[in-house]
């Protein structure tokens, strides 16, 4: 294992009001940086104080967009230990990213040893009111300042951390959401399946239409035949037909989204069928039409649940469950936040808790050693 | 017209020789910038001598990928002005990519005068030598330090130049090219069409895989119907068939290239029939086995007239002219460089000419009344 070091910050951010939280406005006290260089490999893992990068003009991630990223999140109870939510799946998938994009790979426990000692180190930015969390973003951008258009020679891994506020301030409620005609996220052999910039990017103004529209997020489809259902917002999709759950199939364009599996493991837990499948908007207008739509709902890191009351269609609007959260997905949002807050027992092995003592024994060794 | 402040840079950083130029290797002494906040629209025009930039890890071009760019050249010969090609062209599409991204609308009159006070700042950088120019890289980057997906409320605008070498060091010559069958740059309702760090991003692994297979570049195909061709490399695509010249349609997903446009009107202006149409790679393969595929070449700033020698599809190798330079690329490649170097005549009004005095008027006038 490689040494990580550490150097403390000396000017400690004053912490915002759980009521202020939000979603991504405040970042904590520290972050990681790990270097690359073609010649050398991944080095000088560090925890550092949080603090603006320095990167000449002509880096490439302002102009090619080599860059992938993750997001993940921390809990905290008021007597419980720290808890990570499948972080290795983050690691793992940043790899697959990593790989589509001509990015080197990233040692994985090396990455998550990082990340455990910047949580222990900013412990006290992990909020524990109900609904809140500290959301976790690794990122690995290139740096090198060259222009040629070709893989970069040097690059950045870095995590930083934000407290987030309830994603739901006045309980689970469900969405609108309008079925993008026009505009496309992604298509098989593109990057849809990476977690990298350019997605979000092209995603940016179908969502400023829906917005206009009344509606909060988009409904993506394919690329190809403009009728198979992707994924909804930055979210995956599942959609209740007569009991049965039905999601996208991984089909290369869409990504494997670590919330989705873990609500099909729920589900095949409880012994409720679930198909990975592709499934048409023709599909969902003909079970809208003859009542078998019971629910829908997206799923992500952010929101975990987000119900879906209506879906906007060439200026048709398909009501789903009266507009209110369904049985099902209440239920797997209940399990789902219980288990990541630790109420609901975890049957999958889901959970990394850190432990303070194991905070205090790594930082201090870490910090004694290395510090700058 | 907003006032251009200048900071010059007191620092003159040694000039490479003309033999190790290459490309986007080196840049000049000052850059441009402009700042863009959503309470004030863009703001402090500004040249100040090339630096890096510093931004907050959670700036949202590291993330979300909202970025544009351009690519354009400046030339100088022994004894005539400093001669920019069509440059208005980049500037307005700088702002149909920016429309695409959700990026505000930039002063193009503004933008221009901008580049030209920095391009007369560093005149000297400007190389002379054959084959040689200045390039220049326009790029907006969005720079708020938030992780809510959804576009920035801040911006730069910047301008780095860096002076290149020839494109062929050792005279035209025609290049191998693998025709992708797997990935996908983009497609229709995507970005496309956008000058987009993601799209760059999307074509790297394509490109890798296609210098293991000893191509240098690669022919795209379209993502809905994986026949029809669009764009090879980072450039436009034309195919000499039986004497007439057909390029892909702007259909959406290919790149609008200001030298694809230029060949078109010199094709036009010549009176040789160009059509843009849609194009599949079954047609080509035919029109090589009937003997009426003449001549095939890519088209972009950077090489202005790139010639194809071979095509690699499935397999089979498809030999263009004997792998020689075309008579008609040769006549394209030598026109429009002699436009832009200014030893042929421009019947299209594409230049615009900088004068030295204008450049002194221009600078001093700027230094005296905003130098920082």
């Amino acid at each position: 294992m490689n040494a990580i070091r550490i150097e403390l910050s000396t000017n400690k951010k004053q912490k915002p009001e759980v009521s202020e939280l939000g979603f991504g406005k405040y970042y904590t006290d520290h972050m990681v940086i790990l270097d690359y260089d073609a010649s050398i490999g991944w080095h000088d893992a560090r925890v550092v104080p949080y603090q603006p990068i320095t990167l000449d003009p002509a880096a490439k991630v302002f102009h090619y967009g080599q860059t992938v990223f993750e997001g993940l999140k921390a809990y905290l109870t008021a007597d419980g230990p720290i808890r990570l939510f499948r972080p290795r799946k983050n690691f793992e998938r940043l790899n697959r990213s990593n790989e589509r994009l001509s990015i080197p790979h990233l040692d994985e426990e090396l990455a998550l040893e990082a990340l455990k000692l910047l949580i222990l180190t900013d412990r006290e930015w992990i909020p524990s009111a109900e609904g809140t969390s500290l959301y976790i973003r690794p990122f690995i951008i290139a740096t090198e300042a060259a222009l040629g258009v070709n893989p970069s020679t040097q690059y950045k891994f870095m995590i930083i951390m934000s407290p987030v506020g309830s994603y739901y301030a006045e309980g689970i409620h469900p969405v609108k959401i309008f079925v993008e005609s026009e505009y496309v996220r992604a298509v098989k052999g593109g990057v849809g399946n990476a977690k990298t910039a350019g997605n979000y990017a092209a995603g940016l103004k179908a969502q400023e239409n829906a917005t206009k529209q009344g509606s909060s997020q988009v409904l993506w489809l394919d690329g190809v035949h403009r009728k198979y259902i992707e994924e909804v917002g930055s979210m995956n999709v599942f959609f209740n037909i007569n009991g049965t759950i039905v999601t996208p199939a991984l089909n290369g364009s869409i990504l494997d989204g670590i919330t989705r599996d873990s609500i099909i493991q729920l589900l095949k837990h409880w012994n409720i069928p679930v198909e990975e499948r592709a499934l048409s908007i023709d599909e969902i207008v003909e079970a809208h039409g003859n009542g078998s739509l019971v629910e829908a709902f997206g799923t992500g890191t952010a929101a975990v649940i987000s119900p879906i009351g209506e879906l906007l269609w060439l200026g048709h609007k398909l009501s789903i469950n009266n507009g209110e959260t369904g049985e099902l997905s209440a239920k797997l949002y209940d399990n789902l936040t219980g288990i990541q807050k630790g109420t609901v027992e975890d049957p999958f092995g889901w959970i990394l808790t850190l432990d303070d003592r194991e905070a205090t024994g790594v930082s201090a060794v870490n910090a004694q050693s290395h510090k700058s």
